[in-house]
Order: structure tokens, then sequence, then C-alpha cells
């Protein structure tokens, strides 16, 4: 079965508990997505509770979007439980580049050893050491360039790499795919970035390989995207489709998305 | 009157101030909800202002989803203001089970002697001490088990009960209403559980009898439901529906969702 | 070339990065509006790092709607920042009038010289001392007195007040512009104005005179939600309709809305 298949298949069989400490922007959207797709999402995000869920949780989910000393101690405990739990764990690390305070968090958070990394080509290159500072969420650097950053990423870490863009790229530094589809308006949904790494995540929980959950969770998106735009008339009509289309995932075309990369 | 059509009409005339303290995600829906049926939702939050703000309210409504110390001291502080003045206050222990830093959280807003108390099957059983955890905020538990463990916590509390599920259960220990209609997708849209809650709240501002008063809420919230799904692809364009049949419920047929209980 | 159509297309042209330290329920909403219009939002509110992406960002917008000492913290560091840069920046003073929290925070703000203060009526005469308090974040105050006292607050502090309404009112206490358009659904969507002062932010990071710069973005939500209207069913959307007009500018009549003021 194609990554996207097993995953969509695999999702609303086992269900997955995943907890997201995640940005003030995309709670909202990144529950939804999670919900829609058949995995519960638990936000706890604070020191007083955020290991004790993470024993509980399928699967971890650590957003910086909207970072704060409290919530970093928060991201920290959750991720090293799931480190020594052996859960996957994803890192969607927002601006990186923007400020030394978001640089030094997500060096910390690294240290932990993330199961995938999932970023812009802005942040991939901030993380590759290859530019300062990305302006923003937003990236307008070289698609090609984060590439070659994403591999060098993922064989520093040991981690697998995400680089969305108009072509998403999956790598463990070694092995690639990549991942087609979606449409003009989704990089202009605020959060939906941030959803496909809550996504990714969910998927890391059903299946094992990290290359493929990444892909599929990916490809399942792109898939909903692709679909959603026949309807949608502008990027909240697309937002909303697409969450209506993750939910009844029979009406997509799941198969043709993921493709050996280069 | 029914009781949906007394809290519908209620709520349009006296347009009462409803203070939300509740979880990040469920901010936006809930807001939007409240200024729908025409009430005004006032997010307000902090110790330095929740009682303050508790005085001016009609009514109190207290979520601990995303929980943490500071939060928990403007529950707290706004909460005992509410019951100093004998305003309604309702409470959502959002996965009361999970974690022990909730379970202390929940005994202590208990302590402060809530209106009203809504929840699902699961945490009205974590509640009532009958499991020892929910898996986050979605619940496989037994409708008909929790139905027991509502009536038990309305007599330890003294609060009446709302059990959200196919049929909600509003009971104050003796009373019982059930609440019927709405669609499958409606357990899909992330907050709407939370926004019942404070439909609850907004409703025993209006309605003297915290019964009749939750009944309605949920007579409402299901009444809108329905309607909507009429036009709805999934479980995101349900959702702006319901919003947009809430704003407008002449369209609605309000009259047959609550019911006498077993 | 008429305000609208001025701002409109220089948001396009140069992609302001627009700084928010905003409340929690308003950041879905006002980060989508921004992007739709071209914008580059970014939230970031810990003082560890608001200051840092003050100083990189186009304009700064600071919105009081759920306030916490931390927060305030943040937003004296930003806006002090913007001040010291040359930076326009905007203050959204939500509720001001209805708690003594509110109210010293922003006499604080105040001090840091905002570019431009947007506020409902009812907020406005808190400001100018009017009134003491508002009720929530509705207003049922007189718009023409709060014309009056938007005058005062504009002369007092040396910035430029909108006052939004049926008729928006934009004066820097001398000159005076009415935005018309819109719709009766606008005001219960929740956070529409919040998103309308990010909007006057981004308007002044790309527009010289900032009362045609806020004029300009008001008059472009009101272009939005006007044409919006013909195709919503009520306020969710109406909402999700006004996004994806602001993202196809080209669809919309641009040129009536601003007027001269009396």
């Amino acid at each position: 079965m194609d990554p996207t298949s097993a995953v969509t298949t695999a999702l609303r069989e086992r269900a997955p508990l995943v907890q997201c400490l995640t940005n003030f922007v995309s709670m909202d959207l990144t529950a939804n997505v999670l919900s829609a797709v058949g995995a519960s999402p638990a936000m706890v995000h604070d020191p007083q509770e955020s290991a004790e869920l993470a024993a509980l949780a399928d699967a971890v989910y650590v957003n910086i979007g909207t970072p704060s000393p409290r919530w970093a101690d928060g991201m920290r405990l959750a991720a090293a439980q799931a480190r020594a739990d052996g859960t996957p764990w994803v890192l969607d690390p927002v601006a990186v580049g923007a400020t030394r305070y978001r640089r030094e968090l997500v060096d910390d958070l690294l240290r932990l050893r993330p199961t995938v990394v999932r970023a812009n080509a802005g942040e991939v290159l901030a993380l590759a050491g290859t530019v300062g500072a990305s302006r923003g969420v937003d990236s307008l650097a070289d698609a090609q360039d984060a590439h070659v950053a994403a591999r060098t990423v993922a064989r520093e870490h040991g981690c697998v790499v995400v680089v969305s863009g108009p072509v998403d790229l999956v790598t463990d530094g070694d092995r690639a795919l990549h991942v087609h589809g979606g449409h003009r308006w989704m990089p202009m949904i605020t959060a939906l970035g941030c959803s496909s790494s809550a996504l990714v995540a969910a998927a890391c929980a059903v299946v094992d390989d990290p290359v493929a959950a990444a892909a599929g969770a990916m490809g399942l998106l792109a898939s909903a995207g692709t679909s959603a735009a026949e309807v949608a008339e502008g990027p909240a009509s697309l937002r909303v489709s697409i969450v209506d289309r993750l939910a009844e995932p029979g009406r997509l075309e799941l198969g043709s998305h993921v493709r050996p990369g280069a």
C-alpha cells in the first residue's frame, strides 16, 4: 500500500492519542485536523502535567510558534519523557531564525532527539546554519538549497526532516520522498503548516517507518487540499473544505501524491 | 414554553455578559457561539482582573482544558466571586481523569459549588470515581454508566450535571431531562463541547431553574446542529453552519429536543 | 488613488512583517486576515523576544484583550522598541473600561505614543474619561458622542483614532474620514475588530500618512464585508467569505468606502 493510504487507514483504526504543545495561533486548526483524521488530540502544555500526559500519549508534537519560558519547560519535559519511552515526537521550529530565544530553545529540543522535524525552507536553512535569519514564518528561500540543508540536518541530528513547499521533501539524510499536490492558497492558511506537523506526529504513532509515516501524512494533507480546491473560493473556504475532506477520506484520491525523491 | 425556546428568547432579550476562563483551543468558537445567540462574551482570566470582572458578569464559565497555575488562580478567584454574589457559574472539567493536576484543580473548583458541571461520559465517570483515567477528551465510556454517575455527582456536589453524548442528560440528581438531536460530525468539531458549556452558563444567567436552563442551552445547540447538517459536507462546514444557524434562530425547529428523562 | 486601493496595492507589493501581540481569541482570524491581504504576520509576545522582533518588524500591533503581567511586559518592550525605531505601532484597548488593570495598562501604553488607536465607541468614551466602564467588548454607547471623544483622545495623545461602528471614523483630531460599508453580521464575528486593528498596523507600514492608511485598511475590510455578504448565510460563513475576498481583491469594489468626515 502507498504511504498515504497506509497512514489514512491506520489513523482510523488505531485513533492515536497525540499530545500537542503548540502555539496559540494553531491550536484550533491543529485539533480539528487531528480529530478529522481519527486521531485524539490532547493540548497539554504546562510543566505540572506535560510529562505525565506524554507518558500516556502515542505521539508528542512540539511547536515553538509562541514560546515563553514556562511553555519551554513544559516542552522539554514532554519531549524528554517521549524520548525515554521510545514514543515518537515531532518538532516544528517555527521562525527559528528570527530571534536568539528561538534558536536556543530549538538547540535544547534537538538534543532530545525528535523523530521528525517539519519546517519550511527558511527554517531548514536556519537550522543548517546556512542563513542567519528567516523573516517570520514565510520563507522566500530557495527550495533546492533547503533540500540540501534538510539532508544535512537529518544526518546531524539523526532525525527525519520534512521540508514543506510546492513539493514537499521527506528525508532521513539518505532516503528521500517527494510529496506532490495541494493548492496555491494553502500557504495563505495560517497554521496549516503547524497542522501538518501534528499530522506527521499522529502518523508516526501508527506507522513504524518515520519516513513513510511523514510522507503519508503530508500526502494525506496534499490530497485533501487538491480535492478541497475544487469547491473553495479562497483560503478560508479552502481551510473549511480541507477539514471536511480529511473527515471523509473515502472521497480522496490518496494514491498518487508520494513519489521517490531525487 | 419549552426550555429551548425559553432560553433562545431570553438570551436575545437580555444579552447576558458571560465571563469565560476557557482553554486556548476553544476561545474562538466559544466567543462566536455566545455572540451568535445574543450573549456578550468576555474572555478575562488573569488573577489581576478575573474577580473584578466576575462581579460584573451575569454568569461565569470555567473550563480547565489547558490549565496552568496562574490560570487556576484566576479561575478560583472568579468562581469564588460568583459564588459570593449568587451569580451562576459553570464548570467544564476537560479530561479530568488524565492527570493528577487536573483532578486536584477540579476538586478545588468543586468546593466552590458550581451551578452546573458539563462533561462527557468519561469525565463524569472520573468525577464519580468510577474510572481512574479518561483518555484525553474523547470518551469511549458507556453512556448508561455515565448517567448513573451523573446523578451521584449532582447529589454529592449539589449541582446540576450535564452529560453530553448522542443523547444528552441533564440532572440535579433527582429530576432528569434528555436532549435529542445533533449529528454524528458534531463530536469531531473541536471545542463544540466547550462551547456548549458556555452556552449553558449564558442560559443560567437568563433562566432561573438551572435544569431548564441547561437543557434549553443543549437543545438550542442540538437544534442548530440538526439544521446545519442539512447543508454541511463535513465537520468544518458543519461548524460554520451551526454558528450561522444560532444567529438566525427563527429558522430553527426548537420545540422537540428536550424530553423527560428516564 | 483612493486610500483603500492604495493600501490594498501597497500591501501586496511590499508584504510587510507585522508583529502581533494580541489576545488568545483573535490570533487565528488576525493571522489569516493579514496573510490574505499579503502581509506577513508574526505572533511574538514574550519579553524574551518581543523587542528583538519589533526591531525587525515593519509594524507592531498591540491588543490588550486577554492581558496578564508577563504579556504586558512584552507589549511595553515591543512598543518601546517600535517607538525608538520610528516603526508604526497600533493599540487596540479592548474593554479598557471594564477593569482597573486594563485602564492602568492602557495608560502605560499610551505613554509610548501609538501611531493609531483603534477601538469601538464604548472604549473610546472610556479613554476620554467620558464613561466609567464599558460592558465587555460590546458597546451600546452613542456613536456621535464617541466621535467627539475620538478627537479629544487623538489630540491628547498625538495619535490617530479609529472608532469602528456602522460608519467608522478616522481622525487625527483635526482631519476626519468616514468609512462606509460592511454588514450587520460583522459585529457578531468575534475578533473581526481586532483583525481590523491588525490591518491598520499593516497599512501603516506601507502608506506614510496614518490617517489615509487607517482609512484604507478599514475600507478594505468594509469592502470585503460588503462583497462577502452577497453569499453568506450568517456570521460564520460571512467570516469565511471575508477572508476569501481579502485574498482576491481584484473582485472587490474598493473605491467608494472612504469619504470626507464631518
